[in-house]
């Protein structure tokens, strides 16, 4: 029987319990030894819930247990969770998480701890929800000099742009209701600002080159420019309008952005709708390469924990072989992404006095109150040194 | 310094040494270690080749020199391929392998061999070309009772219906001109037929569900049968026609079958076009993920080669925890593809004497010449007790 805790006994936490204890049976037979829930550390109690007799309300009840071989840390935030996972890590237990802020903050010092105490830090989990991404690029593209990385990674954001490409309700209403169905958080920031994007980039800039973009470095860009009219003439130009992580290695530095994207309808990602994620990948062996499937929710969320679990727990004899030690990007290491090409869609409120001939631009929209273009392939600083007037940017992929 | 073999230097093998060679240097950064081509074995000579001077005729030479470690069987068709892999695993050396041929006949007595030999036995490459798809259902969803896999596994098959669907070229047309661009051999049967789809599946079957499906034990049709009308009706129905290798569990048995299928544009496998190749897993966590890439080619199949020659050289001191035997599922474990519920698409030459009520069929085309419906859930045997015209079937998804 291999013992293991849980941190945080929320909505992911609560659906790891329930793939736990539905599954195993299955699960049992995938690992040679029962798994077994000993505590679950909240500040709640849960009188109600089966698991309630679980309920611990003090960390070091877990961290001085050396029964406990396994801790998932599922509670999201930076504090405590570091503070949990590294203690847990110095008492020699292996961790998995679900929490994208606290990997993409310190992921470079919980896995060097992990390293130095023989133990395992693993967070398929905190990215694209269910769906192997982190676990897949990291161990399966290995023969793969990876170029570029491009994700919807945000499905409050996806099922917004949804409704406003497919129903062609403006952003204020798509959140409204996204707020509604449960899908957007009463304060949306996170979403629609870009920031839960802009963590799960920054780790899947990590796994595919090796280091770390810090989140701050990462230009961030969310949902809220996005106008009905973008939408359709990203549609008049073949694509649609995506909330796109991206991270590509250019020249030897890494380039690390979220911004709407005008996605061409050629490229998959370009249909994937409502709160479905995908990972793009693009690797020189391999070509393109795409994950997809449910990137939040209890049970997507939950597979993702218990998988990294069962990992842990299958390996449990076997001495660890930890290759993974992040370090973080310098300044030097990273290119702004104002200097990264693209093609751009520009947008401006009447046609700009300035010939936009140098940027290659092609005309999308030529109305009074609105004039839309895409350029060739610059930088947003080419942009800027030609066009004086005000002006909404979005890349093209 | 990690000494490897290839066997069969075609376009597995060639792509294989030229990404083993390419990207050296961060394969050695990623092990730890170098990675040596120290055989390749081949009937020919390749006297103006960069690796003239590692081929060797001899299977012997590699499998008694004990610095070779790992072997690459990328020879294809069963024999010798099975008995040289065996002679590999019995020597102490792991092997990887894209060969779904001998993976799908003799996976359990090559994984029993490996097991007894502690080396490993690894075939990413036989499914899916370089998408990852094996490791990460075996490995990254294991927290789920996994349901189903459907798949669209044949690149060839896939580039001859989508230039069916999108440019209506007839099934003829498109063969030949696939056959011209590289993507069909000049006996297309493997493809066409759906032998290859039918290895595949018969593989996903025993990664998703621990047993494997005996490939002759799969339902196989291919796609010659598929016209330009089923097309226009699949269309009007809002689908459009894949080769879908499927396997799925109901009541404790497994179904694989491989058949011509109408997926609806709900699917996300409705948009894989192309050579490209797609597999939906639902488990019941998760629910439904995608894996999505190139299903073939010489660099996309050498990735996922290469990715499992680094898997087990970076773990070649370790012990070997090979949880992963295969058996065969016997007759009754296994449900036969007519007894499988589904609703079918079914297209007569004129409209059938007997009333369809009882299958819930919708009519989808009702010509002179030509009366297509879907049904509702209702097994192939269930159809055949009602109609007693002559007809064509397709499953819907």
């Amino acid at each position: 029987m291999i013992n293991v805790a849980i941190f945080g006994f929320g909505v992911v936490g609560s659906g790891t319990a329930e793939v736990l204890t539905q599954n195993a049976k299955l699960i049992s037979e995938r690992v040679g030894e029962e798994i077994n829930i000993k505590y679950i550390l909240d500040l709640r109690d849960f009188p109600d819930s089966p698991f309630a007799d679980k309920i611990v309300h003090d960390v070091n009840v877990i961290i001085n247990d050396p029964e406990v071989k396994i801790c998932a840390e599922l509670m999201g935030g930076s504090h405590p969770a570091f503070e949990f996972s590294s203690a847990a890590l110095k008492a020699g237990k292996s961790v998995v998480t679900s929490n994208k802020e606290v990997v993409a903050t310190f992921g470079p010092e919980l896995l060097k701890i992990a390293a130095e105490n023989n133990v395992r830090y693993l967070f398929e989990a905190s990215v694209g929800g269910g769906i192997p991404v982190i676990h897949p690029i990291g161990n399966c593209l290995t023969a793969n000099d990876i170029t570029e990385v491009n994700g919807i990674l945000n499905g409050t954001t996806n099922y917004i742009l949804t409704q406003m490409i497919n129903e062609h309700k403006d952003f204020d209403t798509a959140l409204a209701e996204a707020q509604e169905k449960g899908y957007a958080e009463r304060d949306p920031s996170a979403d629609v600002d870009g920031i839960d994007t802009c963590r799960k980039i920054a780790i899947l800039s990590a796994i595919a080159f090796g280091k770390l973009v810090p989140p701050d470095k990462v230009k961030t860009e969310g949902i809220r420019g996005v106008t009905l009219r973008d939408v359709a003439n990203a549609e008049k130009f073949g694509a649609s309008i995506k909330l796109i992580g991206k991270a590509v290695r250019v020249d030897g530095k890494v380039s690390a952005c979220v911004c709407p994207t005008l996605v061409r309808h050629s490229n998959p990602l370009s249909s994937i709708s409502d709160v479905y994620n995908g990972v793009l990948v693009n690797g020189n062996a391999i070509g393109d390469v795409m994950f997809y499937g449910r990137g939040a929710g209890k049970l997507p969320t939950a597979s993702a924990v218990v998988s990294d679990i069962i990992e842990i727990a299958t390996y449990l004899s076997h001495p660890v072989h930890t290759t993974q030690v992040w370090e973080r990007l310098t300044d030097d290491e990273i290119l702004p992404a104002d200097r990264l090409k693209s093609r751009w869609y520009l947008r401006f409120d009447k046609k700009p006095s300035h010939c936009l001939a140098s940027l290659g631009a092609e005309v999308i929209e030529d109305a009074p109150d609105s004039y839309a273009v895409v350029t060739d392939e610059v930088t947003l600083l080419d942009v800027g040194i030609t066009v004086s007037e005000k002006f909404v940017a979005m890349r093209v992929l």
